[in-house]
C-alpha cells in the first residue's frame, strides 16, 4: 500500500513563531524516522524571488504573483508527498487571503477564487494565533520590520486569519506561550493525524 | 465635460492581422486629430517581459502571470483613457481565456474568475476571425512559429474565441479578406462608437 507523506501548513502573523515550530516539528518527525521537508512561501523559485524583490506595487498583480508562485509550489509539494515525504510548509494560501485582504485593495472572495485553482488541501493547517502587540516586540528584536508589519495592520491580518480558520477548519494554537508548549500542542495534533492516516491505510491493523 | 478616450481591443489567432489593423486604425484616428496609443499583451513591463522569456512551464502559473501583467496594464490603460487618449490594445483577457483553455490544462470558468478582478470593460472588442489554415501560411512566411502556433491548436483557440465573442458581445470581423477591407469594417464599427459616445456626452448636440 502506498504511503503518502503528510502535508502540514503553518500560518500566523509575522513573529508568531512559525519558523521555530517548523524546525521543532521537523526534528521530532525525523527522530521517528520520517522523511521531512520544510518549504516556505514565497518560494525560492523564480517567481518567489521576484516577489521578495518587490516586482510590483499593484496589489492585485502581487496577489496573482503569489498565486503563480503557489501553483509551482503545489506541484512540487505533490511530487514530495507521492514520494512519502512529509511536507511542513511555512505559509500557504491563507497568507494571501489574510494579508492581501487586510491591505484593503482586494476582496477575499476574488482571492479565494484565484487560489482555488492552485492549491492542494493540506492534511492540517496550524494557525499560530497571538496578539500582534506581543509579536511586534519579537520582530523589533530581530530588526526585520517590513511594510506588512505595522501593528494595526497585523491586527487586521489576525482577524482575517481567525475568520479563515473557522471557515476552513484550521487548528488554532495559542502562540502566546513558550516554544516548547506550542510544539507540544502541535505535536499532539500531528500525532492524531498520523494515527488516523495509519488506521485508514491499515498499517497498524 | 470630460472626454474620456475610447478603449478598443483587437483579438484573434496569430497571423489574423491584428497588428496591421491596429496601425491602420491608429493612422485614421490620428488623421482626425485623436490622441492614440497602441498597447499589447504581454506588455513591455517587468512581468510581461518575464512571460516573453518563458519564466514557467506551469500552465496555471502562466495564466496567473498573464493576469498579473494585465492588472498593471489595466491601470495604465485607465490613466491614458482619463487623459482623453484612445487606446488600441493588441490582445486582452480573451486571449488568456482562448489560448489557455485551448491548451487544456486550465478551465475557462477559473480563468474568467481570475481575470474578473483585473480587467476594465473595453468600449469595443474586435475579433479578427479567420481560418487557421489560411493564417498558418502567413505565419510561416514570417518564420515565427511558436508552441502556440500548431494549426490544430489554433483551431481550438478560434472555437474558444467565437464562444467568448458570443458571450461577451465582441464584434466579429471576417479577417480572410484584404487588409483594406478589414480596416474599413473596423473603422465603421469604431465610428459608430464615437458617434454614440459623442452623443451621450452632448459634444455634438
Amino acid at each position: 500500500m502506498s504511503s503518502e507523506g503528510l502535508f502540514i501548513v503553518l500560518e500566523g502573523v509575522d513573529g508568531s513563531g512559525k519558523t521555530t515550530l517548523a524546525r521543532g516539528l521537523a526534528e521530532r518527525l525525523a527522530s521517528e524516522g520520517a522523511d521531512v521537508r520544510l518549504t516556505a512561501e514565497p518560494t525560492d523559485g523564480r517567481i518567489g524571488t521576484l516577489l521578495r524583490e518587490g516586482i510590483t506595487d499593484d496589489p492585485r498583480a502581487e496577489a496573482l504573483l503569489f498565486a503563480a508562485d503557489r501553483a509551482c509550489h503545489t506541484a512540487e509539494i505533490g511530487r514530495l508527498l507521492e514520494e512519502g515525504v512529509t511536507v511542513i510548509c511555512d505559509r500557504y494560501y491563507a497568507s494571501t487571503l489574510a494579508y492581501q485582504a487586510a491591505a484593503g485593495a482586494t476582496d477575499i472572495g476574488w482571492l479565494r477564487a484565484v487560489n482555488s485553482g492552485v492549491i492542494r488541501r493540506p492534511d492540517a493547517t496550524l494557525l499560530l494565533d497571538a496578539d500582534p502587540d506581543a509579536c511586534s516586540g519579537r520582530i523589533d528584536s530581530r530588526g526585520e520590520r517590513s511594510r506588512f508589519e505595522s501593528t494595526e495592520y497585523q491586527k487586521r491580518v489576525r482577524e482575517n486569519y481567525l475568520r479563515i480558520a473557522a471557515e476552513d477548519g484550521f487548528s488554532i494554537i495559542d502562540a502566546g506561550r513558550s516554544p516548547e508548549e506550542v510544539l507540544d500542542d502541535a505535536w499532539h495534533i500531528i500525532n492524531g493525524l498520523r494515527d488516523r492516516n495509519a488506521s485508514v491505510r491499515g498499517d497498524i491493523l
